[in-house]
Order: structure tokens, then C-alpha cells, then sequence
């Protein structure tokens, strides 16, 4: 934190408690309520400003940064601002991301006189926006002379202590206001387990396990997702899964969880769209641990996950349930720790049939691509450490079934669902891991939505691999409903031409269009080559050609749309 | 209407409804749950889709239309595009535009099976954003099979009566739900004065003018603005006026509302930043009638209009004020027509001194282009009938003070001011009038906002001049703070190779950019040649050029913005 200045602001205060919490970049556009605070940002020590093209990119932004950093932040302007970055901060919230929407907002005197304003409504009343907002994050306040420091404290504390979004509205004069630098840091935002009820789970659990699997020798399956992630229970469940030796596996959104390239690791759960065996695996295992597992439509083939409770311990975020029996105020970290207890290594598992990354051959061919070769070579183009972010369409169902590299981080964003925002995330994501490879897959039609920031990658200079898949239109939709209906066709644009339309250089872009499986897999391989440019590798498929497993989830969702289910 | 058939659904009712309100276009981005609702888009005899690259260029296409054709309409799904369009459903209450929000939702099913879906928050309550929506429209239902029929048309109805945005969630298969075709219009929407109330305002008005006007023989001076258009009183004004001969001008909201090539156009009153004379004219008028007019900071220099209450009748939508004293419940087009009959025409009105469109002589030079010569430049360009769309930045105040042709309608947007609405509202407005030519004039930080429906302008065939000024970043906001600060710059755009990478041909498009006066005046005259392509003229002018109005309402902005006002 800095040394105390005599010009030492509410604004300043505010940096720094976002700094202190490893935030290193603020991500927005700029309105005339928020340049006073803008320079702030300029001075800081730690804090940089990225500028992106619009609102909602930076709210996308913001949400893939604090997916890999634990907290992100978008800064607009108020109402025109935070209104077009507020699907963003929805988004956050439902997938629990905790994002802060930082508003600059007019002066508490232009306020006070409550005349028309531009950028509000014109009726005098300012608070139509943190209302609006109040529905989609945790904690609010439009900040105030009184008590402006303790006011960001309270909904920083609240937005980590749920892993949601908070908002803030700081008024031009409040950010100005002479302050005193932070004397302490926020205090732990970690849940802590009911010590009563962590007993009682750890002896209903022991008892549990004892009868099942005394019966014929078996080991527990371990089913964990994305909650995991959310209460940064992860290095839990690896020593957990390391220490008990146990077979895991995911759902889609979760898969950044756990390893798929480990030899335990069984495959994706997907409800009756899984593979058989995997399925199986899950479905008739003796005992069954789910770990910070919550089913949404898309993740389950529309809640078709069949799993007995009465084999099943479920871990969630502040609470587990053993075979029925439910335990409140118990941590997620601290069940795994107890069940790492009850569990000792037995010596050798039994290892996967199924074949780990890079285990599977594919040669790419010079025969028009297919979504079934494409993803098979996407994935086999894909390496340790990669960030992979896979938009809700044919990308995310596209890859699901292939197994990813150790160490990727791979994001989704299933239950919001909302399309186009992994171009922008992968702005935030590849800001907040530099050393890791930012891999993007995403269809023509989500990124028509987003495309602006495409200008804003280039302009940061990450060296992203951004993939195309250029089929004319919504071809997630296509295979719901309509598939030959014009309204889901897009307009034809020519992708590779917008690296230069958007300030790429030779120097600084390459790209390809690839419409056959040898064209993809040599513009992967060009990407290896030279890693510090960004890569975009337009990819053109058929209009009709839909991944294996998305027709199965379209099929369910077509059946939920229908008048009489 | 169409006949009834054994088919005949609500979403025919509301689309016949719709049509009937004069409807042809419906703005939106498609998803599974509206996929059903398009495909009686698609059947509907009158209404045609329009797909755009997302939903907030979507809503700010439908406020465009809108504010040509009296209603328009986005159509998203559920959660995600809903919330990425609303920030355009604000700008339309704010600024009294009707814009019906049409939610394709997630069927009656599965919204009481409470269960995590997508595009919800997982939290099993779907209605969060009609609640959201409900802070920025005049009428909300979520639509249910009891009563549907009824609920589109109280929304409808009181959407049109206060010229401002509705809500109507249709679930899939309410959309589906059997019913007949409406049997009767829905009635006069217009309200209508109180008799009694109108009297008194008739006595109070002649009163007031033979008082004020006997003393020298003078004639009362006009300003009218935005709200005459928004509660259809245009034929009134212009009736009056030429009735009167009277002297008139407006704000810059409302110019479209007055005739600026009339010989009795005085100007535009901007409080302080207005030109001497004008400013003088209206501020010291014997008699000052307002009609429609509405203070907003950005459009009376802050507040700095200095009107005396004594010599002024105002008449505002639903009431009138006669020197201090309010009527309650007469209507803009009545009391217009009361003083029609109050003030026969004099004869012969004096002629205003100041030059009218096309009266100025303009020589384009090949100097560098300054703020000061373009705007005059592009005034010259344009013809009687254009539609012109400025944005909220050098484009809205650099066109300001230049007069434009006869029957333009001009389309700003000052209290909203949202950044970049302009660029997805030409395509509205284009579509809605297209016998007009659509101007828009924009700078290039707001075009980064919305590029992406560039490509719907191009898909559409939307014969648009579009001109972008280059000044590489938010100079209005340089104007008011950090006129040298990296976050008023933007990522460097080549924005004429958008237009093929866009799907735009030589056939369909053309491109210029222009450094000078002549090479501006030159691109005007080659869209002339060739009316039926889409003209993009890039314009570069200096980061720090502001056009001279912009510099007065930039320092009051950067008044009101600082800490200690």
C-alpha cells in the first residue's frame, strides 16, 4: 500500500484494497463521471487501465480475469455504462465469479439537485441503476461522504466471502475526498466449518464408507466440478485424489478441476449424453463423492443424471450430505480433508481404459473438415498449460469429449450461457495468466456479438490462438430448431481481414483459413512457431454439421422448448 | 389482419397487433427460446426479421425505427439478450421513445419446475430481469396462458400512451397457445384534454397575449423541441407557425420538429453557448411560447438558460404553463391549436438575418481538416430529406450550429448519450424510411462501440453515407478532462478495410478517407453518384480539434464534475 499522501483519496483507498487483493488490471471505458478516478488509476503503483471497445466487453473481460485471478473489476460510466456491461455482471453472477462493477457516477451535489442529467432518465431519481444491479450481485452501495471506505470494504468483504459480484458507485467529488490508506488488511473472507458438524459429517461418513464398501472391496468414484473452483478448494481435492488414489472425473463446466490427462481420470458425466462406459462408471458405483457438483439443463442432457443418493456423499461449497443425511456449515476444503482421512492410498488403481491426451492418434487429412475430425485435432493441438476458453455452441460440445492437456484452465460459461463472451474472457484471461497460452474456440455467430475486442487482443498484444468456426450462422440453434431458417444465418464476413482492419501487422498477426483437417493442424503448428502473435484460424465447416454430443443436448433442449412437455 | 385459422396462436395475435401498429421490422438476435416465436416471423405477411450481430445494437435499431415510425421492437431470448439490449431499452425511456422489449422465456414448465436453466441464475426465480426491466419501462408481463391476449395489448396501449418502452416475456409455449385474431383496434391511444382545463388555459393565454403584446406590438418568438415529436404535435406546430408567421427555433434535441431552412428560423437556443443574437432573441422576447421543450444539461449548456417565467407561455405535453400559472390536462396539440386561433397571421414576419442551409458558400480546401471546416463541409453535403443521425460527441455539437436542408429528420440522442447508439440506430432508422437517405455522422471511439451491425447495414443493403471521424479516441471526453491521458485513446482501427472484411463488394460499398476538406467534399459527391451503395467516409482530424460549441459544453461538464461545485 502506498505511503500516506496528503492527497491521499477515497479513490486511492479503493486501488489499493483492489491491489491488495491481487487485482493488476482494471478493465472498461471511459465516461466523463469516471476520468477524475481514471487518473488515479493512471498513478497507481500496481493498477494498469485497459481500455476495450465497449461495456460488455469489459464486463466479459473482467469475468475471465477474475476466473483466473479470484477478482475481477470493469469500470463504466453510469447508466449507459454499467447498463451495457450489466449481462456481463449477471453472468458473474450466476456462475459465481466474483467481478466488481465500479460506476463513476455524478457528483453528490448534481445528485442532490436531481435535475436531468445526462446519463440518467431524466426524472431526478439516481437510483434506478443500483436497483437494476441489486438483482444480479451480492452487495451494493452508492458511496458517500460518510462512510466511503468502510462502504467498499463491506462489499469486497461480501463479494469474496459468496464469490459473486459486488457493485460500487463512486460520485466524481466522493472519489476525491481526502482519506487515510488502508491500516489493515480485509481479514480472511474464507468460510470456516461449524467444528460440531465437520464431527458429525466425518462419523456419518467413516460409518458410510465402512458398510458400502466392506461389502466387496470397492473404491469410491469421485464426480467433482466447478464449486470446487469457486471455493479454491482445488489443491484440496488434488491431495484428496493423490492421497486416495480414487478415479474422478467432471462435468463440462468443471473440467478445470481435475486432470484429464491423469490416468484416473474416467471421463466427462454428462447424464445419458456421457459416453456408455463412463457413465456406467458413474451411475453404478458403490460409493459415489461428488465434490462441488450442481446440475444445471446444459451440463446434465437436461437433468438426466442418475444417481443414487443412497451411494452417494455430496461435497458442496458450505455443506455435504451423506446418503440422504445433510450437514450444514461444513466447508468443502475441510469434507475433503476428512474424507482424505478416511481413505489412506490402497496401493494401485486401476487405470482408465480410455486413452489420456495425446494418446490418440489423428491425422489430420486434405478432405473437408468435419466437426468430428475438427475437435479431434483442435484438442490434439492444444498444450500443458494452455487457458482454454470453449463458447457455448458447437465449440463448447465440440471439444467436450476430448481430453485436455495437463495443467489447462479450461473455462466455460454453461449455466449463463450467454454467446460471445469468451472473445472478451479471453482478454481478461490471457491478461491475468501471462504465462500461459490463451486458446479460444468459438463459432462465427458468438463472435459476430463480440468482435470489437478482437481490436482490444491485438492492442494488448496476447498472443493468443483465437479459432473461428465459420458454418454461416447458429448452428447450435440449427440443430434445436429451424435448421434451415434464415433467421439463423448471419451476416457473411470475411474473418481473417479483420486482423488488419483492426491494427494487426505482419509483425504482430497471422492467420489462416483452413477448410480442410491438414489446414487446421499446419495453422496450429504455425501458432507453435511463433508464439509471441496472435493466431486466428478461421475454420469453415457446413452449416449443418453439428458435433456429436451437441445433437443429443439440442434434442433435449428442443424437447424442453416444446408447448406441452 | 390475417384470417383466422385452426393455427392461430398468441404470436400471431401479437404480431397482427404489431403490424397493425404499423410494424414491418422486428430487430433481434435469435435463441432457443424465441426459435418458435421466429418461425411465425417468418410466416407473418407483414413484419420481416432483421437479424443483427448482437442485442444492443438490436435495441438501438429498434429505437431508431422507432423514432421514425412511432414503434419499434427488439426480440431476444431469455436472461442473456435481454440484459444486453436493456441499457437501449433505458435510452428509449429516457429519452420517451416506445420500444416493446419482446423476451423469447423458457416455457410455463420449466419456469415452475424452478430448475437451474439457462440464460436464468440457476436460483430457480425467473424474474429477476422483468424486474430489472421494470426500472426502465412504462408496462411489464410476463405472459401466461389466462390472460395473454389482454396483457400484450395493456402493455401496448401503455406503451403508446407514453411514448415509452414496454416488457413482454412470451414463454414457448404460451407463444404456441391456440387463440383468435384481435376483433377490434386498440382504440385511440392519443389523450385527450380536459374541456374545462383547455378553456381556462384559452382564457388565461389570450389574457396573457393581449397584455404583453399590446404594450409595443410585438409578436411572440417560438421554441419548440423534442416533445412535440414525441406526442405527435408536428402538424400542429407547423400549422401554428406558418398560421402565425411566427419566428421560431429549437434545441438541438429537437431540431428535427422545426423547418431550419425557414426564413423564420432564429436558431438554436443552447443557454450560454448559443450564438449572441440568438441567444438574445429568445432570452429577451416580449412573449417566448415553448412547446415540447425539456431542459437537459447537455442540451442547455448546463442549465444556463435564462428564460423569464412572466413572459413565457410553455407548452409541454400534457399541461401548459401561462406566465407561472400550470394547467393540468391539455395536450400539446390542443393548446398549439388554441393559439393558432389566438394569433391570426400578422402578414408579413420579419425575414431572420442569419443564413439559411445552403446559403453559405463553402470551399472545400486542400488544407488539413479542422473540426471548424468539416462540420461546415458535411452541412453542405446534405439534402433536403436526409435522415441524420449525430452521436453523442464532436458529431452531435460539430453539426450543431449548421443548418440543416428542409424536412430532415435529425436524430441525437443528449440525455441518454449513449456512446455509439447512432451507428445500429441508422439501421433502424433506415429500414423505417427508406425513401430517405440515412446519414450518420460518428467519431471513432463510439464506432468502436457498435462496429459489429456495420455488417447489418451492409447485409441489409442500407444505401447509408456513414462518416467516422478519425481522431483516435474520445476527444469529447478529452475536451472535458485528460485531454492527453492514455485512456481517452482508443485501438487503432483501419476503419475503411471493415467494409470487405464486413461482406461488403465493390458493387456494394464504397470507402474513402479524407485528410482534407476537398477529399470530404469529393466522398459526399461520389455517394451522390451512386445512391444505391453504402458510402464510408473515414475523416481524420486531430486528437485535440474540438468543434468550437463542444468547447463551452465541456468546460460546464468538467464544472459539474468537480469535487467542490
Amino acid at each position: 500500500m502506498e505511503a500516506t499522501s496528503p492527497n491521499y483519496t477515497v479513490a486511492d483507498y479503493l486501488l489499493d484494497r483492489l491491489a491488495g487483493l491481487g487485482v493488476d488490471r482494471i478493465f472498461g471505458v471511459p465516461g466523463d463521471f469516471t476520468l477524475g478516478l481514471l487518473d488515479h488509476v493512471e498513478n497507481h503503483p500496481v493498477i494498469r487501465w485497459c481500455g476495450t471497445a465497449n461495456e460488455l466487453g469489459a464486463g466479459y473481460a473482467a469475468d475471465g480475469y477474475a476466473r483466473v485471478r479470484g477478482l475481477g473489476v470493469v469500470c463504466t460510466t453510469f447508466g449507459v455504462g454499467e447498463l451495457s456491461a450489466i449481462n456481463a455482471i449477471a453472468g458473474a453472477y450466476a456462475e459465481h465469479v466474483p467481478v466488481l462493477q465500479l460506476v463513476g457516477s455524478p457528483t453528490t451535489a448534481t445528485q442532490a439537485a436531481a435535475r436531468p442529467t445526462h446519463h440518467s432518465l431524466g426524472d431526478g431519481d439516481f437510483g434506478h441503476t443500483l436497483r437494476m444491479t441489486a438483482e444480479v450481485t451480492v452487495a451494493q452501495a452508492m458511496l458517500g461522504a460518510a462512510d466511503a471506505c468502510s462502504e467498499i470494504d463491506r462489499v469486497l468483504v461480501a463479494m469474496l466471502r459468496a464469490n459473486q459480484p459486488g457493485y460500487l458507485s463512486l460520485p466524481a467529488d466522493i472519489a476525491e475526498l481526502a482519506t487515510e490508506p488502508p491500516t489493515s488488511d480485509l481479514g480472511d473472507t474464507t468460510p470456516v466449518s461449524d467444528p460440531r458438524a465437520l464431527q458429525d459429517f466425518r462419523d456419518a461418513a467413516a460409518e458410510f464408507l465402512a458398510v458400502r464398501l466392506s461389502a466387496n472391496g470397492a473404491r469410491p468414484v469421485v464426480l467433482a466440478d466447478i464449486f470446487v473452483n469457486r471455493v479454491h478448494a482445488e489443491p484440496a481435492l488434488h491431495s484428496f485424489l493423490a492421497s486416495a488414489g480414487l478415479r474422478f472425473g467432471s462435468l463440462l463446466w468443471g473440467r478445470r478441476v481435475i486432470d484429464e490427462s491423469d490416468p484416473h481420470f474416467i471421463g466427462t458425466y454428462i447424464g445419458a449424453a456421457s459416453d456408455p462406459a463412463v457413465r456406467d462408471e458413474f451411475e453404478s458405483a458403490e460409493v459415489l463423492i461428488t465434490a462441488g457438483v450442481y446440475f444445471t439443463d446444459l451440463i446434465s442432457g437436461f437433468f438426466s443424471e442418475r444417481l443414487d443418493d443412497s451411494r452417494r456423499i455430496d461435497l458442496l461449497p458450505h455443506s455435504a450430505v451423506v446418503a440422504g443425511r445433510t450437514f450444514a456449515g461444513v466447508e468443502l476444503i475441510d469434507t475433503l480433508a476428512e474424507l482424505e482421512a478416511l481413505l489412506p492410498d490402497p496401493g494401485h488403481p486401476t487405470p482408465v481404459a480410455g486413452a489420456a491426451w495425446g494418446a490418440v492418434e489423428v491425422t489430420p487429412t486434405d478432405e473437408p473438415l468435419t466437426q468430428r475430425d475438427l475437435w479431434r485435432i483442435v484438442a490434439a493441438a492444444l498444450r500443458p498449460g494452455d487457458t482454454v476458453l470453449a463458447d457455448q455452441g458447437t465449440s463448447f460440445y465440440g471439444i467436450g469429449p476430448h481430453r485436455l492437456p495437463h495443467d489447462c484452465v479450461f473455462v466455460g460459461q454453461p449455466l449463463w450461457a450467454s454467446i460471445g463472451y469468451t472473445l472478451p474472457a479471453l482478454l481478461g484471461a490471457g491478461l491475468a495468466a501471462p504465462l500461459r497460452r490463451p486458446v479460444l474456440l468459438i463459432g462465427d455467430g458468438a463472435a459476430q456479438l463480440t468482435i470489437a475486442e478482437l481490436g482490444t487482443l491485438i492492442a494488448e498484444q496476447v498472443p493468443a490462438v483465437v479459432v473461428i468456426v465459420n458454418n454461416a450462422g447458429y448452428t447450435v440453434e440449427r440443430a434445436i430448431h429451424g435448421p434451415t431458417s434464415p433467421y439463423n444465418d448471419i451476416a457473411p464476413w470475411d474473418w481473417t481481414a479483420f486482423l488488419p482492419a483492426m491494427g494487426g501487422t505482419d509483425a504482430t498477426t497471422q492467420a489462416f483459413r483452413a477448410t480442410t483437417g491438414a489446414e487446421v493442424a499446419a495453422a496450429f503448428a504455425s501458432a507453435e512457431n511463433r508464439p509471441d502473435v496472435l493466431t486466428l484460424i478461421e475454420v469453415v465447416t457446413g452449416p449443418l454439421d453439428v458435433p456429436p454430443l451437441l445433437v443429443a443436448v439440442a434434442q433435449a433442449a428442443a424437447a424442453a422448448n416444446a408447448p406441452h412437455v
